[in-house]
């Protein structure tokens, strides 16, 4: 349920308004934006009684949402939500790169890596320290030494920092060193770890899980913002079919569909979601024309020798060529790039 | 396998090549490119004898494709092939849209559509006169006098038609009729109607199977090519998959796959890719960007009334929009757009 | 809209029931059964005014029949149709096994693996004279010449033939040598094929296309009963979806969803629905279990040598294997089988 | 890499090689089974040197292991694992039956189904305590209070219980109460909690991830038993297709897959597999007929009342006569059930 306050209510209303709810047992999230402030609730299992909040000083409407979604959706919240990632905005007008290696695999690896990079306009830095892997016995990432040079990288570049984090136990370590802390796609529905990250308050960049229904994704979104963060960007990352002339099937029908649904940014990772290097560019511009926020890209200064999904990185010349392709099609779809 | 001439080779000596060829009880198919010419083999079971061949005057390679496609193969012809319909070219620098109602239902609706279509920079006018329907008790278009409409349609507008044929009795009347002969993703691999579409020597738009595998689908090309017509332009539609957030899930990395495979054009169909006219314009941008050679859209004045497929038509405004954005966009990818 | 007579409405009054139908421009289908008679009514596009019909002598009811399926539903025929091929009745208590190789390859081949599959007690014969290959330049089957062969095989051996029609052109040719004409999954929405073999009045095998909803696959068999044909049999063969440890994905729940919303028999083919030797004896006892009418099974005397799909074809010592186990299955089931 | 120990060789061969492995900073996992023991080596990143090993005593061979899989391999282990779960015994002759119902309601709830699926002759009781569910404000199981429910069902019934953890902090708490811990599809590449639920050495039961492919399933089940957990019971419990008449698509070809490339027990779940009531019989009759361990299955006395997935929980009745079923399928198949 929304409650819509009036363009002239003052704060003091929307704080009335607040206490009114929480004194029905129910959970009370003021969203100010441009024109007016709108007050979601939640914690309803039955019928809430509208008439009483109806009766307080400033209510314009109320809207009950019937989607299952409620803190991630357009109706909720009906502006564009831009994520401030430490003065990086996602969401906005900018179409913002997220760029590096699968893994961290060494401190000169991130560094040759990152000068690139960061010269050819990407502003966030990628790179896994907690690798999770199908195998038990394949690598698993360097860990806190990997987070501490993914820090090293954002002093020397100011570069944004965005990681994985992987289970319960070191979300706050990545908390701690990352600026975006990475939800993976096979951790779409681990709800514990979701509410975690939520806790943090920190960004969250969550992934479509491979099998994922466009509610489900948004749902799994949720779960963060009911901790009252709402600092959530999605990614599509490619789904599970059976077409095999490509490692995911990338379905970019998700961008327009989540910018219907919800107020929250979502960028796109045409990397996993073809894992093939010479489709990368190609799904980098067509996710832009559908509309994305921004990319996230693997990008490595030799592929053959990386220690994870080689066949995906972008070498560094074609990350250039890639950000000279997104700069001249920004023009003309009113955005800004690199 | 394929036979590539020296660039100073003759007319005189391909001719001699192919002579030598069917004499061995193969069959020549020679393919002239700007530099030189390819003569591709077809019909080889077993081993053949190259060094026959390579003993020709002219011939300078053999190289043994390994992949299933052969005719459709750019390793057969290295060079974009490039479909002349009755002067509309596709898959050259211009950028091709097809549009147009889903069915032919009046003279008078047509002409309204064609009309609008044509002044916003439609080249190719759609439009089903025969309709495979799920179910035998729905409309099944207007058949010949939908035709008459059609031919109607490109007298008056000087449109070029593209029109569904939907079995082996009919294909002949549909290719008296129209300039392509449209053949639909519930007959990708309907191979007597595909030798007949061949036979014709006509253009054919060839839907991608509901899922079909790329290999299937380009094999399904090399059906209409092995009847020496070489005038087969792709198309993706979308492809089915758990996704129920739109009626298929349009599979763009698709394109680059095929512009890499083979040397044909490929379109992209976002209005039977989506089944949703509010996802139409964004996916056209991004079929654009990620290298389609031209789109087939549904546009309909008056929706609401389609005998079929309303939901996802665009009203003759979304499509000036459309239109305006592909031009925008063309102009930055180096194409041209109506 | 089905018309339900009572049980005891004479003939004639059925007789006049079906002319007022017809009177009112409708078709009427007259389907006897044990207790009484149903009529079913297509051809209405808008409302039928029930009142005439219900003034009727002899009419006890009348259902509407919400879903897109008439023929085929179960609410249009409640009880289960059994199919007569020739004295082989698909449908009723009898598991019925059709078996042999993919392709006719020659007599002799035919010759063997008919004795061995008869003896075993398989009461109906398999093989294609017509492949639809994916290739045109792979063996396309022996034509006429296999559909001989297959008759010899019938008058030897009493074995009843199935055997696939590929396009309009040749399947009055297949319904001449054949006791029953399938219809392939590729061709599942080859609508003319559909009304073409329907109208042969021969029982048809209608198999689900690759990617096929049931509710596709019961109106594909809607087409085939339209022309006044009732004699079909459906067959589940596996559907494509990511999984990649078998060629396709048998989808047994579609043999209980069948059984409740349609009164048509359908059977099992494990041979395509896995693509595998080793897995078609644990999912012919799986289809057996779930309630399958009968199965079809690739056998072939020297697999390694077959000119398709061998390495799903069985021996001829596992399909004795295989017919034991279905014998014993059959006993705890309450049916008979070879 | 696998090393086989002649039948001959003594305890103290055995031994004696485990040392010289863990010498070399590789694992040893000793395998004893009735003719021979085997052992298993992990933790090889580069090649070992095999001399070292076939010149210890008692050696007859060394296997490499190609496959990603190594403890969960019939290669490694080739006799069929049986779980004992406090004298219930899975993967051997007996089929085991789980029933109960989805979530752990009430003590009342609990005794009535208990009573009825163990005088039915369930041997294991299934309920949710801690329920992963889509919506942060759905109905997230009634936690450890659920859980002394279950173990008063185990004291009163001698039920043995399987119960799901969700996360690392509660697996502990699931591992106290309960004699398996359930791994659910939405966490089966939740690797930490793989591992912890390995660490407990209790059998887990995993269960397939909706787009899992079986090397995907298998490398999970690898996980748990890294930590030297050898009780793991696998679970297919459908996966996700285009197909709309289910909810999910129960694939029993998994089974024979499962049983012929690993030692491990595997269990079907057709109610989550199905989601409908009325295919959970036929499709249990088809998963004990294609060769699994046994079934797990919802039961509810009132499924209208239930807080969770009452349309596929199968009332007492069901359950009876789906027992009797199983029993009477099971004479013929050589195993036992209930």
């Amino acid at each position: 349920m929304l409650i819509v306050m009036a363009t002239k209510a003052t704060p003091k209303m929307v704080d009335e308004v607040c206490s009114v709810i929480e004194s029905m047992g129910l959970k009370a999230h003021p969203m100010p934006g441009a024109l007016r402030t709108a007050i979601g609730i939640t914690g309803n299992k039955s019928q809430v009684d509208s008439n009483i909040i109806l009766a307080q000083e400033g209510v314009r409407d109320i809207i009950h949402v019937t989607k299952p979604f409620k803190l991630v959706s357009r109706e909720f919240y009906p502006e564009n939500s831009i994520i401030d990632v430490d003065g990086v905005k996602i969401g906005g007008p900018e179409f913002v790169v997220m760029a590096g290696p699968c893994s961290v695999e060494s401190r000169e690896q991130c560094m040759i890596v990152a000068e690139h990079v960061h010269k050819a306009g990407a502003k966030i830095f990628r790179g896994g320290a907690f690798k999770p892997r199908t195998s038990p016995y394949s690598f698993q990432g360097l860990k806190e030494e990997g987070l501490k040079i993914l820090a090293e990288v954002r002093d020397k570049f100011g570069l944004k920092i965005v990681t994985e984090a992987v289970d319960t136990e070191t979300v706050n370590l990545v908390a701690d060193y990352s600026d975006i802390i990475q939800i993976g796609a096979r951790n779409m529905q681990n709800y514990s770890l979701l509410r975690k990250a939520g806790q943090t308050k920190k960004p969250v960049l969550l992934k479509r899980g491979m099998s994922a229904t466009l509610e489900e994704f948004l749902m799994a979104a949720e779960y963060i913002m009911a901790e009252d963060n709402p600092n959530v960007i999605l990614c599509e990352r490619g789904v599970r079919t059976f077409a095999d002339h490509t490692r995911n099937t990338l379905d970019l029908s998700a961008i327009p569909f989540v910018k219907r649904t919800s107020h929250l940014p979502i960028i796109s990772d045409p990397s996993h979601g073809t894992g093939v290097r010479h489709k990368v560019i190609p799904l980098s511009r067509a996710s832009m024309a559908v509309g994305a926020d921004g990319l996230i890209i693997e990008v490595h200064h030799d592929p053959a020798k990386a220690l994870s999904d080689g066949p995906q990185a972008l070498t560094p010349d074609m990350f250039d060529d890639l950000m000279n392709q997104m700069r001249s099609i920004a023009k003309v779809l009113d955005r800004e790039c690199g």
